[in-house]
């Protein structure tokens, strides 16, 4: 088994904020790439925005069975052209990893139902968040404990504007009075989506390895289980009679 | 308690088309509108697609609880920026009732997530449409039996693109061989949403008994429980530190 | 409409206990049979365990549309034959609130399809909860506000071993660093079923306005929207051809 | 990755009626162990009732990683510890098949939290059954088409009590004028759970190809993600105070 994979990323933060940039010197899409490549069973790819067709041609959409998303203060800068092609292939089949800021792109909130993916949020110096799972048996909580906790990060709090219906995996606990549906699935078409809320850009969570555990089980949890090439979601189907 | 409810209508074909505009001569809002209009908790007006901002003005939006959706043949001559504010009302509270071939509405599709509410379907004549309840505990189906069945109507089938996560009220069968999830309830945001498959304008379907019950039991069920004007979707929340 | 209503508690740790005896001097159940005495449309009996058939005759089952259940420390007492009509009374439609320990009854189990809903706990001289609602537009939540406290209650922490499929009203936050699925709904058979987690017997919080609220929100969710005559559960049933 | 799967049948009525012997000479057990065990993945043991512990002592239960049942009419003959400890079992991780009438069964009602899995049902001499997917990307359809059917079957019909929250695959359609849900999944505590309704014992529906990749594809997407040696399910847990 052989799983194409495309980590889709803004790209921009790293380059004008030095700290950023130190953090991630390859990119959070770099950062991403690099743990994924050590699994045999991926073949791995890098895309972000600035490229021409945000590096999501045709050439490459088609070869990609799961994409990653990672983007935070460039939302409106994607295209919806490219949003719209995306989209479909999600419908396909083609799996579907939103992390961290992603929850307000064009493309989840598409797919979602909803108008942002409002949440609150805060960002003071790195605070705790501790991951409780609440679906120990689901397959990407696999060799992951009861809790376990990111040391630094930006909370994010419920109100989570999200659509009813998603399988939730954990919920998240943290010191300043806030709780936040951090990880959870749901399908749309005949793609499977996973949404995982760790990953802000200032602290190092990429490299943790409990994070880069959860996004190897999302792979492969996301995963096409179907053929993509036959169907076709701009038409309905008028049935001749039996 | 009184819910305001508006029954929007595409209204078109029941003036093109002389057999519809038999069935329907009030257009189908107005027999919708006729029925609800003995619920003495009801306060009903209606609204169609060649009215100024389709009959859906802040003032009117503003002042609906519920509004039930009708359209089939015209969904594109709807305005996006219509669309986009009868969706934020949703988001808000305002309930749902979406009818019939609806469910390829630009509004049902953008709530849902899903690109065209794909389905197979077939017009021949009328045929006979049995549905099951699934669900017996659901305020929809009270006072409804087991099963019912509707005489004459367009065939939906599956696959049916859906977003996962909806509760299934009813299972429809017909006799060429097909099956349909033909009513179903899901939420976005604070708002109640209500999807029912019977109504084709070329039958009686809404002078019928048991579909006017249902569609009286989904306004009680998807009318607002919350205060509507607090909520602001379009912005999300940065918290103080405790 | 009248909605009838039982409120059953264990009504033991009241008796020998005095500090419980002086927070709740009628009973748990006398303090919530109190407030729900104040909606018109409701009329209120109660039952506790040291009655005969624990109160739960036939007579009082068969006049029963909602039944509040609150037990902490006997669960084992409940007699099986009691628990199995009860039983049988949910899936023909009656409603059920199942309030804070009563998560590990055996009815709570047999209709969960779990074990002992399973969690971890900790009473620690009161310890602040802060629920949060993730469900705004639910029925149960009409009134309440984004977040709310109990200022001392008993922890309750994930992982909570509960039947997947339940609909999530609340997430509670605790000091101590734990998260908890504090109140959902799901159904069995025509009955639905409420969970409310705060109620800790040492501290005064079903005098609480929010949980009051809560409460009686909760009975208008769960009422039967049925006939409660028409159901055998106890046979599969052979169709004739048709 | 070896699954370890044990295929457990009530092996009473091939011994009794030659029609259905001769259907399966080798048992319903010995048809399923047979094409299970082409899987290079798959180490195949079967079990049954008549046999001490009906097969599943401790040795057997603690080497099984899947358990595939079905039965139909001595669900009364299986003794209640044993159910208990398969059902602990499945709470600690164990995948679950169940196949046809064991939606009737005491482990899938004790799993489930419904009285008897009630369905309507109808044996005349075999009828067409229809399946139509309702969610094409998920695992157990991979492979599998749109919709396909089985020539024989004894027909079940909606409504069919099983609790809210199973994630449906198929609805089956009927010539007599029924539907069902015929597939669908779902969890308790960390174990996973397939029901697949074909399969009556007087047709060879076991030697079908799209039944048998249904099953396969099933075993898959129950097994164990998890280790299953951790979780102690009777107890609660009081936490200390951070």
């Amino acid at each position: 088994m052989t799983i194409k994979i495309t980590v889709w990323n803004e790209y921009r933060h790293e380059k004008i904020d030095k700290h950023v940039g130190d953090v991630y010197p390859q990119g959070i899409h770099g950062a991403i790439a690099g743990f994924l490549s050590y699994c045999e069973d991926f073949e791995v790819g890098t895309a972000y925005l600035d490229q021409p067709e945000h590096g999501l041609t045709d050439e490459v959409l088609n070869n990609t069975d799961v994409l990653i998303w990672w983007g935070h203060m460039a939302h409106g800068d994607v295209k919806d052209e490219i949003v719209e092609k995306v989209y479909d292939r999600v419908l396909e089949g083609m799996g579907m990893v939103f992390l961290h800021s992603a929850h307000a792109s064009k493309l989840f909130c598409k797919l979602n139902g909803t108008k942002t993916g409002r949440l609150s949020w805060r960002d003071h110096g790195g605070e705790l968040e501790r991951l409780f799972t609440v679906n120990p048996g689901h397959p990407i909580m696999n060799g992951l404990p009861d809790y376990f906790e990111v040391p630094k990060t930006e909370m994010y709090s419920e109100y989570f504007d999200i659509a009813q219906g998603a399988e939730l995996i954990t919920i998240s606990w943290f010191p300043g009075g806030e709780v936040f549906r951090s990880a959870f699935t749901f399908t749309r078409g005949k793609g499977r989506i996973f949404y995982l809320k760790p990953g802000h850009e200032e602290y190092p969570i990429y490299y943790q390895q409990e994070i880069q555990k959860m996004i190897i089980n999302g792979v492969y949890y996301v995963k096409p289980n179907c053929d993509m090439t036959q169907v076709d979601y701009r038409v309905n189907i008028k049935l001749p009679r039996k």
